[in-house]
C-alpha cells in the first residue's frame, strides 16, 4: 500500500540529499524497469497501475491508482509504473579506451543525453566533476532513456585525474583544431564543459589538444551548439572513421 | 502602457490560431530582438524592464516590470524584454542545394532545434508538412536561438514536392545505407520523420534512399537517438566532407 508517509519518501527523491538518506532513487515507466533484472540495479519496491505487465520482473509490485502514480512520479505525464531502486556504491572509474569527461554540467537533460549518446556509441564510462549534475536525479534519468543501465557515470576530481592520465585529453573550444580534419588518437578523454561557462580554466591548461565544431553558416550571430548537441556530432565525427 | 486587454492578447499568442488572428507573434531577450532589425522581420512592440538597452533598435519601447513582463513571457524565467513581431506572409519555397525536409515534427523543441543546426550548417530552408509544428510557436522561436532569423521555413505538401523534385531525397531509417559509407550526393533534401512514428509510408515511399547512422554500442535496448540530435550527427556527417 501506498501510504501517505511513503509518497512524501518517494516525493523528496528529486533532491539528492533526500536520495543519500534513504539510499533509493526513482526509473519510470515499463519500458526502463524491465532492463533493470539485466543491470547491476536492484528493485526494491514496484508501483503500477497495470502490475500484470510488470510483476514478471518484481513480485511484489504494488498496484495504484493513477491518481496514486501521479503524486510519485516525477514525470508531467506520468508513464504506467514507478520503480523503486536502491542507490548503489559508487563503482570505481576503469581504464577505458575512449571516456568522457564532464565539466560541470548542470542541465539533468543534457547530462541524461550524453549518457544516452555515450551508450549509442559504446562508451562506457563517464567521468564527472563533482559539481556536474547528479546522474540519479530524475529528470537525468528520464532524458537517459535507460542509457544509464549500461554507461557507468563516476564522480571525482577531474583536474586531478587528467592531470595524472596518459591518455590524450581532448576537449572541445571555440578556437581549436577542425574535427573534420584531426586524427583522433586510438585512446583518449574527450572533455565538455559547463553549458554557460565552458571548460573552466583549471581544467583547460591540461588539454592536450582543442578541437572545434566548424560552423556552415555564414552568419556570425548563430548562437554556439547546445552541449549535447556538440557531444553528438563530435562522436559521430570520431566514430566515422571506426565505421 | 500594458493594458490588461494587451496582456490577455499577448498571452493568447502561444496558439496560432491567435497568432493569426492578431498577426502577431513574440520574440523574448535582447539578445535576439537586436538581431531583428538585421532580418525580414519586424517588430511592432517591444516591452523591456530595461529600456535604455534596446530603444536604439525601437525608439517606442515600453518600460514593464519584472511583475508585468512575467505575464507576457512564455518562458519559466522571462529574460530582459518581449518583442511583438509581425507574422510575416508566407515566403514561397526556392531551390536550394541542401534542404531538410519534417514530416510531421511534434515537439517544439526539436523543430527549433532542427532550425538552430541548419542556421549552424548554413542550410537556408526547411520545408514542413503542414502538420509539423508552428515555427511561430513560442517554445520553437525560444528553442531556435534566433536562428528563425536566418533559417526559411515553410509549409506545404512535403508529398506533392518530393513526387516532383529532380533531387534525390534522402530519409533516415533503421534499416539504411551506413552514413559513414554512403557518398551523399551534392543536391538533395533530407527528410526527417515525426518523433515517435518516424516517416510516414506516403512520403517513404518517395524516398531515393534510405541512410542509417550506425550504433556502436552492444545493447539492443539502446533507444533510437532523438530525431533532432540524428539531424545533428548526419548533418555532420554530410559536411565533414565539405570541411
Amino acid at each position: 500500500m501506498l501510504t501517505a508517509h511513503k509518497i512524501k519518501i518517494l516525493q523528496s527523491l528529486d533532491r539528492k540529499k533526500f536520495r543519500q538518506k534513504y539510499n533509493l532513487f526513482l526509473v519510470e515507466g515499463n519500458k526502463t524497469i524491465k532492463e533493470i533484472p539485466h543491470s547491476p540495479y536492484q528493485i526494491m519496491e514496484l508501483y503500477s497501475v497495470n502490475p500484470q505487465e510488470i510483476n514478471h520482473i518484481f513480485k511484489d509490485t504494488t498496484q495504484v491508482s493513477a491518481t496514486e502514480l501521479k503524486k510519485i512520479s516525477f514525470l508531467q505525464h506520468p508513464k504506467d509504473s514507478v520503480a523503486v531502486c536502491k542507490l548503489p556504491e559508487e563503482a570505481a572509474p576503469t581504464e577505458v579506451p575512449i571516456e568522457i569527461i564532464l565539466d560541470g554540467i548542470q542541465d539533468p537533460g543534457n547530462l541524461g543525453t550524453i549518457i544516452r549518446l555515450a551508450d549509442w556509441f559504446g562508451i562506457e564510462q563517464i567521468r564527472c566533476s563533482i559539481d556536474t549534475a547528479d546522474v540519479y536525479n530524475p529528470k537525468v534519468i528520464q532524458a537517459s532513456m535507460g542509457s544509464f543501465l549500461r554507461v557507468k557515470v563516476v564522480y571525482e576530481d577531474i583536474a586531478d585525474y587528467l592531470g595524472n592520465t596518459n591518455n590524450p585529453v581532448l576537449g572541445t573550444d571555440m578556437e581549436g583544431e577542425n574535427i573534420y580534419t584531426y586524427n583522433f588518437p586510438e585512446r583518449f578523454s574527450l572533455v565538455l564543459g559547463n553549458e554557460g561557462n565552458g571548460i573552466r580554466p583549471e581544467i583547460e591548461s591540461l588539454l592536450t589538444q582543442k578541437i572545434t565544431i566548424p560552423r556552415f553558416g555564414r552568419s556570425q550571430a548563430t548562437e554556439s551548439l547546445n552541449v549535447s548537441m556538440a557531444t553528438g556530432i563530435v562522436l559521430g565525427e570520431i566514430f566515422s572513421a571506426k565505421a
